[in-house]
């Protein structure tokens, strides 16, 4: 530990909060004394609401993603088109293609990207799920909505080369000019690519 | 609650997180996903750990600063100078003050300043406490280490006429040039100060 603040307890609190991805320490000690200064009832109800989700916590058995049930709402909704997946990273990457309103599909979360780095390899992943479920169910495309990252790319190409043997279909979401950016400000390789990638123009 | 992520708890979770100041909803939920990838043992720290804090800590009786015993270390300590009190508004002041390393006596943690916005009033804060300490104890100086804000010198003024009646001498920490900081970026109200408050060079 390296400042002691007095309170074993205080410490403690600030080297749990401190452990969360992008606080440091003094934003953790700011969080800490916020907390000591509010009622009881807000740590309480804070720290409890913590190991509660943690602890109770259940995912669709179908695409993994966060659920109430065994079957997610997305997963349980016969409106959707149940014969295209998407592959997403994680439970946020839902709501944001969900907030596109472009898809009406169902999802398939893999929980991570293949990394070796960070010691993440494919049996860490959903990916023979994935697999399972386009032999199973009726699928006729898979999306690979991915970051466009190494990870995501290697994460691709790893799924990609698992469901050659089938016939689905198997797209990537198009990578180009952002919607609203100025070409002076778009990265070069991006820019190459939507060059390469060029589309019929379309009035509509 | 804005958006709903399929599970109560992860809801209840990401609310209670973006209750604390400085985190947003979409941060919040980039903790509690975090927090859901992490081993169970994870979470139960965090959780149990900032419970634990609001319960059980206590606080100085004589500066209120956060303190496992009734005393806390810095006023126990008999190699500082009792007769001086530092004024500083939180728990977190005493630990800026003292990484100066230019103070040696003890503190008074007021746990707040007066902010009539806010509803924070004189009765709110260890003001009381710190004139019962001036007719008390043998204080011969009360700095006044509050911040250089408008509340900051409410406070200040507040303090000072509630000591005038004794004989105690009432400092405030010098306001002038960072040290380090170009006279270009110093802003005209801290630069104005500096040349009112000119001091004799001195060469050492």
């Amino acid at each position: 530990m390296e400042q002691s603040y007095n309170s074993s307890l205080l410490d403690t609190a600030v080297a749990e909060l401190a452990k969360l991805p992008g606080i440091g320490r003094k934003t953790a000690l700011r969080l800490a004394l916020h907390l000591l200064r509010q009622d009881e009832e807000v740590a309480h109800s804070l720290g409890s609401a913590i190991i509660n989700m943690r602890d109770n916590i259940s995912y669709c058995q179908r695409c993994h993603n966060i659920s109430e049930n065994d079957t997610c709402d997305i997963c349980s909704d016969k409106r959707r088109d149940s014969s295209i997946i998407c592959v997403v990273e994680n439970v946020k990457d839902v709501l944001t293609v969900e907030s596109s309103r472009e898809f009406s599909g169902l999802y398939h979360v893999l929980g991570g990207l293949i990394s070796p780095l960070d010691g993440i390899g494919p049996s860490d992943l959903e990916i023979d799920s994935l697999v399972n479920r386009v032999s199973s169910e009726n699928i006729s495309e898979v999306i690979l909505a991915l970051s466009p990252t190494i990870e995501g790319d290697t994460t691709n190409f790893y799924i990609f080369r698992k469901l050659s043997s089938t016939d689905v279909k198997i797209t990537v979401l198009a990578r180009g000019l952002s919607i609203g950016n100025e070409l002076e400000y778009t990265d070069e390789l991006t820019l190459g690519r939507s060059i390469l990638n060029r589309i019929p123009f379309s009035a509509t």
